[in-house]
């Protein structure tokens, strides 16, 4: 289960014909309380999409009682008729849920710059609201209608306390900075202050979407809310409700890593001995933006010159190093050291998913970490094959 | 002709046998005079290769009279060592022309974290010494020797007021903002003010090379060195020295575009109406280090959302602008009007390997073209498959 886990919760996703091909698009998540309270993240892209421009409105009083979501279009980059379209689409979500508009989150992905099937969204949303139920198979359903080059559908639930927490998410390509490129939905039968649960997810975030970094490119549709039911009648405050968003968020990010278009290796790029955890983020998103280093993994090449020449692009004043003091290890072996050669290359093992990149700047005792992917034949075909 | 083409000069390339195929490897240019001018732009990667730190003392005092320069191995990362090596070379051309050590530069491109293999880089020395020449031979020979993964040599010459000017220049991955990754060496007879070729030589690379951004990855080793003989007894200065500079950096500059690793296009990105050059640049920046765009590029579709969400990521503070007022035309098809939708993107012709993105801002007068290719999976085979 994932989005119904959480009391208080009925969610479906169907087939509204938005797609080429026959599968879910559109999925419908509805919070029948007792309680309503919400929170967002979005995109920080100033081309925002319609559906962002209007969500942010939504979460901005902290209430509200459905999402509707599709695929296949993103609806970005269409301008004031994009916009109507999506207050379309709440308005009548708040109809069929018996709610107000702005009670209704929207969001969608797929292809920027092309108008949403309208007709077909709104007797999808019907088709989808008659049938809600609780359950593994609704759950699935409309995590697989928010898919787009995803090859699994991403979901994830966690307790804490007698509440529980779910989520679905999407997002292949497109994963970056500040947030990677993707729909996310949370839903928590806990009990919440509605201030709290924001600044508590945007902490969540800040800590795993935002250190995921697929390509470098952020999307113009990020979106992650949260709804809580509180049917749970359980509260949950404090570091315990960071901490349980954070788990729950940081198990979507890495299956979102592990989908990530055409890749053969997840690289997790740790940072040590930084000065602080932003000189450590800096450092670790230089490598995992550099297409030399992503390719080199792509060829099983532990190349720690790439790595260093990426080390070297952060300015002095963003992280300060001594950059004949830097260790690298790849995979556990030591391949650089103090800035020059270390052990031989050849020992280290590059056949397992995962790839360890730890560097050491050796100038504080702040660590980050950072996920990526390497650069392969396959994200270069799906990119200049699908248009997005 | 190239380097030998002003008066003054000679050049040899040999094979001192560093590759691991038989081709020249070993640059040798020398100054004859009367003058011994120098001026040197070169990475801004605080990871700078051994050569690197030797040359920028070299040309500090704006005289040189000879480079040195190897392909194979790029003698970074290789600590104290290395720079030792960069010395010894330094040393020894210095022992065959007939200067001072601190007269002679020194540059290095291939391998990062490998020793230099000083045998072979003194024996072949010593031979392209005693073969130093002028003309069309040598200065081809020359050429070669410095080439990595590029396909062809790369040389240009401008004449200006009597005076000549000849380039010869590598590189063809790791192009990137600041400066491309490359080996640039001019040569002029023209007499010029030592502190004003410096500037001149900075403010032609900052339109040319700097506006060159093929993979967002910064080198460790670049390196444009300009020498000038004075042979022709004609004095240069102001405008008409930068702009033959300019002219003379712009022509070699395109031919590493059209060079780059694996790449079917050459994209040339230019923002028009922005606040500022600067804020022309960032734009046009963002967008050619965009993988989503340059993917798209590949699989010559006119893509101009991904294009739209890139320059969405230029924070408003160094880019003033209204999303909504922007347009894109690809290959002079305007196919995103207004934030919005245009014309259809099939009218857009993609088979030209020049692809032209004009990005309008309607925010000021300001404009900056950057070039860059598209990302193809020759790219990631190139990459995947050499070690660098």
């Amino acid at each position: 289960m994932s989005v119904t886990y959480p009391l208080g919760f009925r969610a479906r996703g169907v087939q509204a014909g938005l797609r080429t091909k026959p599968a879910p698009d559109l999925a419908l998540i509805v919070n029948d309380g007792p309680r309503d309270t919400v929170a967002g993240v979005f995109t920080t892209n100033r081309v925002s999409a319609a559906p962002v421009q209007w969500s942010r409105q939504v979460v901005s009083d902290h209430k509200a009682r459905a999402v509707i979501a599709n695929a296949a279009v993103a609806n970005a980059c269409t301008g004031i008729d994009g916009l109507t379209d999506s207050q379309c689409e709440a308005e009548h979500v708040a109809t069929l849920v018996g709610c107000q508009t702005d009670e209704v989150v929207v969001a969608s992905t797929g292809v920027i710059g092309v108008r949403l099937d309208m007709p077909s969204i709104l007797v999808g949303a019907t088709t989808a609201h008659t049938s809600l139920d609780r359950g593994d198979a609704v759950d699935e359903s409309a995590a697989r209608a928010i898919m787009t080059t995803d090859t699994v559908p991403k979901s994830a639930t966690v307790e804490r306390n007698g509440t529980r927490f779910g989520g679905i998410a999407k997002g292949a390509g497109m994963l970056a900075p500040q947030l990677a490129t993707m729909l996310v939905f949370l839903t928590t039968d806990a009990v919440v202050d509605p201030e709290e649960f924001q600044d508590a997810l945007a902490q969540a975030c800040d800590v795993t979407f935002s250190r995921v970094d697929s390509d470098a490119c952020m999307s113009t549709n990020d979106t992650v809310v949260a709804m809580s039911s509180g049917a749970s009648g359980v509260s949950l405050t404090g570091d315990a409700l960071v901490s349980t968003l954070t788990d729950l968020c940081a198990t979507l990010a890495r299956q979102l890593v592990a989908d990530a278009e055409g890749s053969h290796h997840d690289v997790k790029v740790t940072v040590h001995g930084a000065t602080s955890t932003e000189a450590a983020v800096a450092v670790a998103r230089e490598v995992t933006r550099s297409n030399l280093v992503k390719t080199a993994i792509a060829g099983n090449d532990p190349n720690w010159g790439r790595i260093l020449a990426a080390v070297g692009c952060v300015p002095e004043d963003v992280a300060p190093y001594d950059p004949d003091a830097v260790d690298v290890s790849v995979n556990g072996i030591q391949v650089c050291r103090s800035g020059g050669i270390g052990d031989d290359r050849d020992l280290v093992d590059m056949n397992p998913r995962e790839v360890h990149i730890d560097i050491d700047l050796h100038a504080g005792d702040a660590e980050a970490a950072m996920w990526t992917n390497d650069l392969t034949h396959e994200y270069v075909e799906e990119n200049s094959a699908y248009t997005s």
